[in-house]
């Protein structure tokens, strides 16, 4: 506002602001991946890491390298092709065993070989698990605690320590839990995050034992939340309202049993509703885009009640105050959807529409600044697309083919089908059920049939395409079909769902994803392979035949 | 504890917890059945509505009669068809028109038509609303308010008024919020429950405004919430500790766009973590069952993470503490799962597993009371068939064939299948896809063949099957499929997800339910659909041929 502001009073002002300033710690690679039917691989984790760093969190926490081989090439990768604009890499790891010394000890080792300038310690607090689960005794515990995060600090490292049991601990016993909390503090630990482990904490719970916390320690506390009782994000906010300055969560809720809190969310809530800056303007409008991107690569159906971000959050019946509701959306809605990237369904707005294609459009090399005429026509075909259970979030290439029909004004045509054909047989005297397919097309001035065998009637079909195709355009031997998603969408009652396919090929050089929609699996399948064909023909430049 | 207690003490005693006692208000049915995707028959209501009485829950919110026309016949039938043990049915509505009278209202008069014992009315607080959407002014609303309910009242009825909009009502205008619910109290409403209609409060505004409202009156509040800021359970939960005593919402958080309270959750928090009685422990140890049970009858997958009932709250991962889990289960869960009728995923309980398997039985009528060792053999199949995705929640005829197979010693077989064949067939000249099922069978003495045609491969294996049989076993012809439902299940990577078909058939009498399960829709299907015939057969007592 003034420029004669002098140095002194703008340092307090921005020390008093960084004191406030809650972290952002994103745990979906690593406890996130605790949830069940996940299993991400490196390269699912290398695709969502800079998706968080584009939110603008504090931290991302990559796993627990040492412990599980894949989380170690993670880390080692990650220093190698990721640069981070907003967030710091954290690794994740255990204090030293009893009794040993942390120099000495493999996993701590692993966690500094790692490379991780932030190293997040999970630690014991409660001290029935200390005794049970640990086999040993408070003070052996506490050294434990104090040892590692003092040779991690001697290492260069920044240290987090994760108080596991935290909540149920302090109801036990409140010193020793208490204790541990200062044994990481006074060994020179940032942050203390107090973690309610099983989740059966309620809000006003959380709020009292953190107070109780914070009335007797002066150091950096945070809040680590599960949802077993429904209030993870509710427990989040209690945590910071009594002082809590490090909020650790993840994206879409994922987690072991019920899930982690849902960080999207209690940033949303902290940033819009209690005015507190989470993450950059820009990072919140991208909440809805993140969280679905992320859940393609999971491939865990989004769900469409989430809060802010799920597809049904801003979604109104039409009814009785759908006028009202068009004249006057903000008595009928919590916040405007567009500061998390989301939409009213009554209201889908067309220009916003236009401005991600034209950004889609940018990222795959295609200038559609002021092709108004041509943006609108792809915006249509988009949402009509949508409409029908089409997505092109992880479609890409079904994207740069739609956009190149438009572009060219036609479809680029590598052969015409003429018919195809799958059959699904059970002979019971053989006793295995046979999928056959047979296609028939025409490329080039030859007519060409042939048939394919499979494990099930896609894997036949595949089969039975490419062999027609590759005596004519013998790339198509080299591609591969590496991923292959099915989802119903809209389990309605009766036979009427749509099936949503997707499908993920490869040259060996670069992969590319289409998507395929239809009452039908074979022909939503079908829908999704030729896309995939036709995209590899088109980026090897193959001129049609 | 003692009989000596007067009859003054016993009273006051009883009165005390009368008071305290919090009213469970079910809304599945009615503000649930907005969610998208979602749409309820009145069958499908006639069936939930029981399964909601056997919780002990206090209201059932059935519909809006007059409004909706499903309602109307729901209330009808609701009256002739069901007698409920706990729950009292509650048909919901709006205030009279403005300047009108409630005795004239059509609207209001469908109310009373319903012969629902109480009425629960939506009612505008928030004067932006009145005079935005309503088109009127204050004092008018307040008359409809009074009005209404004292005419509801002399027709013999109970009234609950739900304040729509009251949160964002009472911040913008806090006398007139509180004038509407005065209104509503003075002109004799057992209850005003206080509605979060947009969602967006967060805990620590709810308990303040609920407090404030308590601090100045005398009456029964409610409140209704929903989870637009992903805090409807704490809400809830907030204003019950400033003194509301009666929680409205719905069972698996069903609702329009992020849902409404998860009631079961709500509840389960307040009995097992607060010592409140709101359900019988009997109702409590149903909540996982009732709650899958809905789900397959709204045909909505149930969210695996959901607190206490979700099939993975109580999930955990083998790791390092698989052993000390084992030993000391208490330590690593929030509470003990069978106080919700859910289960440890680790320690499933062999013995539990044969209780619900000899209840089950005794439902469909066999006594398996002592039967030890076939109970351990059906237990058995049960439990590996659910790990490979059957459920015998929705599919009680696959569980009763299973049942008889197992107490006879050999399946009853009415025919043998020699194969079955299915073709999808797509000609682009044609332009449409034609699908074609073949069934090779032996029945009696015949070998039949038949094939049939349909808008799907499983349509038309529906149709073969039934032209094959038909001819051995007349009665078929009476068969019908009246449902067909598919859920991919572990939508996880490749081609490998597992499709479960629940088919539902009827003979015009009773209806029936079939599961099966394979990699491919057209196995699970087939399976499903012979199941179906073949339970047919039983019950109408065909000898095999």
């Amino acid at each position: 506002m003034s420029t004669s502001l002098n140095t002194e009073t703008a340092g307090a002002a921005s020390g008093a602001k960084e004191a406030d300033q809650v972290d952002v710690y994103d745990t979906t690679l690593r406890d996130g991946a605790q949830q069940e039917g996940m299993n991400l691989s490196v390269a699912d984790k290398i695709a969502i890491a800079p998706l968080l760093d584009g939110l603008g969190v504090t931290y991302i926490e990559g796993g627990w390298p040492g412990a599980i081989p894949k989380d170690t090439e993670f880390f080692a990768r990650a220093h190698k092709e990721m640069e981070f604009t907003h967030a710091e890499l954290a690794a994740f790891g255990s204090t030293r065993k009893p009794l040993g010394s942390a120099h000495l000890d493999p996993q701590v080792r692993a966690l500094v070989d790692s490379e991780a300038p932030v190293i997040t310690l999970v630690a014991k607090s409660d001290i029935r698990h200390v005794e049970r689960a640990l086999r040993t005794d408070g003070q052996e515990n506490l050294n434990m605690i104090a040892d590692t995060v003092r040779y991690l600090i001697d290492a260069g490292r920044r240290v987090i320590v994760d108080t596991e049991h935290f909540f149920d601990g302090y109801r036990f016993d409140s010193d020793y839990a208490l204790a541990a909390v200062t044994a990481a503090l006074e060994a020179g630990a940032d942050v203390v995050a107090l973690c309610d482990t099983n989740g059966g904490m309620l809000p006003d719970d959380v709020f009292e034992i953190v107070s109780a916390v914070r009335a007797r320690s002066d150091g950096k506390l945070g809040i680590h939340a599960h949802n077993d009782s429904g209030c993870a994000v509710a427990n989040s906010l209690a945590a910071i309202e009594a002082g809590a300055r490090h909020v650790q969560g993840t994206v879409n809720g994922y987690g072991e049993r019920t899930g982690n809190a849902d960080l999207l969310t209690v940033v949303a809530n902290l940033q819009l509703k209690r005015g507190q800056e989470l993450l950059p303007d820009a990072g919140l409008a991208e909440l809805t885009s993140v969280a679905h991107q992320i859940s393609e690569i999971t491939n865990i159906a989004p769900f469409a009640r989430q809060p802010y971000i799920g597809a049904s959050a801003f979604a109104h019946k039409a009814g009785l105050h759908a006028s009202a509701i068009r004249v006057d959306p903000d008595l009928y809605q919590h916040i405007d959807p567009r500061e998390v990237g989301n939409d009213m369904r009554m209201l889908v707005s067309d220009m916003a529409g236009r401005a991600s294609i034209e950004l889609k459009g940018r990222e795959l090399g295609f200038d559609l600044a002021g092709k108004s005429e041509l943006l609108g026509r792809v915006t249509t075909r988009v949402k009509d697309a949508e409409a029908n259970g089409y997505t092109y979030d992880a479609a890409d290439a079904s994207f740069e083919l739609l956009l190149l029909e438009e572009l060219e004004g036609r479809r680029r045509s590598f052969f015409r089908v003429e018919s195809w054909r799958a059959i699904v047989e059970h002979t019971s005297h053989a006793g295995e059920i046979n999928s056959e397919a047979t296609v028939k097309l025409h490329a080039g001035d030859q007519r060409r049939v042939s048939t394919g065998e499979g494990n099930g009637p896609v894997n036949a079909l595949d089969h039975a395409l490419r062999v027609a195709l590759s005596g004519v355009y013998p790339v198509i031997e080299g591609f591969e079909l590496i991923d292959y998603k099915v989802r119903l969408l809209d389990s309605s009652h009766g036979t009427d769902a749509i099936t949503r396919v997707l499908i993920e090929m490869t040259d060996g050089q670069r992969s590319w994803s289409t998507v395929g929609v239809g009452p039908n699996i074979l022909e939503a399948s079908w829908e999704a392979l030729v896309d995939g064909f036709v995209f590899g023909l088109v980026k090897h430049e193959v001129t049609p035949r």
